[in-house]
């Protein structure tokens, strides 16, 4: 009997649990909160992440660690480490939890980055605005999700304000300014690596955004080979580099033709879901057969998938259940704004078929905005 | 916040209640044992199914009852109708409960059935034997399952040990003889009928047993369309007459191009465990679907998809795993004879795809008596 412990109770440590009970094991997940939603299926440690007596019971009690969320404390991770395996490594996660030191990685690998430059003054802030140019992206380099922690500035004469914003978490968790890349599509490629160092990957997704939060994903992107070959080679080079075990994302932006890499998650990803119903195996699965060294199941997808990110609150579920290859997914909590409290997935064999499903949707639960670019994607817009 | 009650917390509740988690649904299980395997993924309430104050304290924490396991007391399941819905009901529970009942029931609806008879004494049975002829089984009426409580006949010359393996349950579960039909094949169709008496069936498929106990199952069968017609007929007849709500099964043998009706499954069915990854939904989730009031899903097949039972301990996972196609369910059970513990689901877009996949199993796993038949089926053999 194998126990996995995940750090994290989330809707990612829920369906990991889920995807997981049939490959017949155990999980045991550590939150600092009581009512995490992967609690609902998973037996809890409730501890503050740096609990030190919590993280020797959790150390004792699993089989192997990983992830549900990355911005675990890096000393809580290499302390579990020294314990019981922990995939991916805490040097995977050091490096992914800081913009700096992943985007380091990615322009030494050869990857194209936007350009970007570390800040920890006023003095460098006005220095990498020089050299960068504007319009341009001040961003925490730790602990920022969903757009949180960032501040876009148009021109020079935004300095002022972008380091009002931010300027105090420089000395904290640090800033870095980017270009800001005027993108044709955003996309990300999810993939997964054994601990044998085979990778698989799923095909591209194409992502959109509101507010900073992901809204929907669409896989397969409709993107030439080229695109997904560019994305492979540098999932490849930086899992290798990292020697990196389990499911990953790297989230990229396509402009003329090139993909420029924006960041990555050093784990399952929401433009990920859609592999649940949409791919042979999910990412979920696949993560578990990594971390476990089990053999890695076929990434190819089954006909075309749209995953609709439910946030703040969930709509009413009956359109999206009564459409031919309509799926739910409720994670359990309590509604909130912001919060990401459920998706579906649409899947259908079909470009226009899915794209006629996401229309009907769209319409029945009055989120024609949400669908919208979606759905133009696939008719050929 | 729904809650599901299921009476019963074996792999089928198990399976339930992680289809059901992306509903947003909790479960409740109650059941007699304490490692029943679904209370690993599922809140347990362990108890007699007889016990009052168990059933009542099940009854108040729960908004809908359901079943893993049919044999539960006609009785119980009725005072938990009267305090919270109960689907399937009581009464469509009672009938499947009973093979005199269901197959009654199958003759007045015009289903094909093997000749029967009530054998309720030594003389009901010579009686019986007279009018059905041999060969014959002899089987108790009610609590049977996995070919258990069955005693074959061959000649009028088997009676006195048929009734010395049998005759004492005359006066308690109570004893059918039926006539042996010497089929070609067994298939069964698992449906699913919804509260407003909308009806679904995934596509026939095909059984093979080995020692009364379920070994492997392919779907869809390779069968003509009108026995497929006659296979959905006979469930929507049996269900509208029952006012069935939820999933079944109805295990049919084919003889001479004509399905007989065996029984009824009053329950997610081991022969419709294909659709969790075969179909684009699952028989466990449109039996929630079903009896939440919710939309039906879509049960058509993806491809074609054979399932292999494990039997009293689970053979290693990695074989399957590393088949493309390849999924794994181990039921969190511990090993012991007869006893379900696991089954594997191998996927693939075409026949001789998953006739060379099963053979590629049974070769690693030294199991191949188990796959040859499905094979051979597949090879159009
Ligand atoms: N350099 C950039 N140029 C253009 N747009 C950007 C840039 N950086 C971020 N964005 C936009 O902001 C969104 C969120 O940015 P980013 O992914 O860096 O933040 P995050 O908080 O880590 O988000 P997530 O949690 O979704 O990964 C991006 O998906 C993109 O739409
Ligand atoms: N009348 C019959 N003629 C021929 N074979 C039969 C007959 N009845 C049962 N069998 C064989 O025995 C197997 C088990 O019988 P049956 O389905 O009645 O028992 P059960 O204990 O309810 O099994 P299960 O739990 O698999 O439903 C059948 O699948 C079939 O192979």
């Amino acid at each position: 009997m194998t126990t996995v412990g995940i750090l994290g109770g989330g809707q990612l440590a829920r369906m990991l649990a889920l995807s997981g009970a049939p490959l017949g094991l155990r999980f045991l997940v550590l939150d600092s909160v009581a009512d995490a939603c992967a609690a609902q299926f998973a037996p809890l440690l409730q501890a503050d992440y740096r609990d030190q007596a919590a993280l020797a019971e959790f150390a004792a009690r699993v089989d192997v660690v990983t992830f549900d969320f990355e911005n675990v404390p890096a000393e809580s991770a290499g302390w579990l480490a020294e314990r019981v395996p922990v995939f991916p490594s805490p040097r995977a996660l050091a490096v992914a939890q800081d913009r700096m030191a992943e985007k380091t990685l990615f322009r030494d690998l050869g990857i194209p980055v936007p350009p970007f430059a570390a800040v920890d003054s006023r003095e460098t802030l006005d220095a990498a605005l020089a050299a960068i140019g504007t319009p341009c992206i001040l961003k925490t380099r730790r602990l920022g999700y969903d757009g949180k922690g960032q501040f876009r500035l148009r021109g020079p004469a935004d300095a002022d304000a972008a380091w009002a914003a931010l300027g105090a978490q420089a000395g904290t968790v640090g800033l870095i300014l980017e270009g800001f890349v005027a993108f044709q599509r955003e996309l990300s490629v999810v993939a997964v690596r054994s601990r044998e160092g085979e990778l698989r990957a799923w095909p591209l997704t194409e992502n959109w955004h509101v507010d900073g939060i992901l809204s929907a994903s669409l896989a397969p992107a409709s993107a030439e080979p080229g695109l997904q070959r560019q994305a492979l080679e540098a999932a490849g080079k930086v899992a290798a580099a990292l020697d990196y075990v389990g499911v990953f994302a790297l989230e990229l932006f396509l402009r003329d033709g090139v993909l420029l890499a924006n960041e990555m998650a050093p784990r399952v990803h929401n433009s990920g879901h859609w592999t649940i119903e949409g791919a042979e195996t999910s990412q979920f699965q696949n993560h578990l057969r990594a971390v476990l060294g089990l053999p890695l199941g076929e990434v190819r997808p089954l006909g075309h998938s749209c995953m609709l990110n439910w946030i703040g609150e969930l709509p009413p579920a009956a359109p999206v259940l009564a459409e031919p290859g309509g799926h739910w997914h409720d994670y359990g909590k309590s509604p909130r704004a912001g919060r990401k409290v459920g998706h579906a997935t649409l899947r259908a064999d079909d470009p226009q078929e899915l794209a006629a499903a996401l229309e009907r949707v769209g319409r029945a639960l009055g989120r024609q905005a949400q669908v919208a670019p979606v759905a133009a994607r696939l008719r050929g817009a």
